[in-house]
């Protein structure tokens, strides 16, 4: 069972994952995407998809056309744990290579 | 130039792609599919996502998990026409071919 972020353990790791924020009214973190083009945001989300799908960890998005917008979150442990800022690192790597930092 | 669909033409359209409703407060249509995890409601997408390329016309759509929640409307038109009304038709065969009525 993987636990919450709290303190300072949360600061350091939201640090960590540029463009990230932490959601109001939630305890989860969000990021916006924005890509060319329709192929490279879904190119994105495929890329990432595979990533969750092998976590086991998966996220909540949406996509309009070259936009994704992003909330994690564990439901399990009811907020934000290191799974999540594992996937939003993952997320911003896939990214970079799209160019998109 | 793709035009609106109104009266008659919009009903007969409506009736003819189960599932689909219209949105309030905006010119639109939405329907929510349900598989059986992650990997199926990604599936999905995939599939969709080339049909939608394919034909220029990409959907607003948001997937947690096992759902993906679609709203399809002709931002150039302003409204639903026969472009959403193809798109809604071919995701709900997409959809069927992973049982989903």
């Amino acid at each position: 069972m993987v636990e919450r972020l709290t303190g300072r353990e949360r600061q350091q790791a939201l640090q960590s994952i540029a463009g990230w924020r932490e959601v109001e009214g939630r305890d989860a973190i969000a990021r916006s995407f924005v890509f060319t083009d329709f192929n490279e945001a879904f190119g994105f989300m495929t890329r990432v998809a595979l990533v969750a799908e092998k976590a086991d960890h998966h996220p909540e998005w949406r996509n309009v056309y070259k936009t994704v917008e992003v909330v994690l979150t564990t439901h399990d442990a009811g907020g934000v744990t290191r799974r999540d800022i594992d996937l939003a690192a993952a997320m911003n790597a896939i990214a970079g290579q799209f160019g998109v930092a």
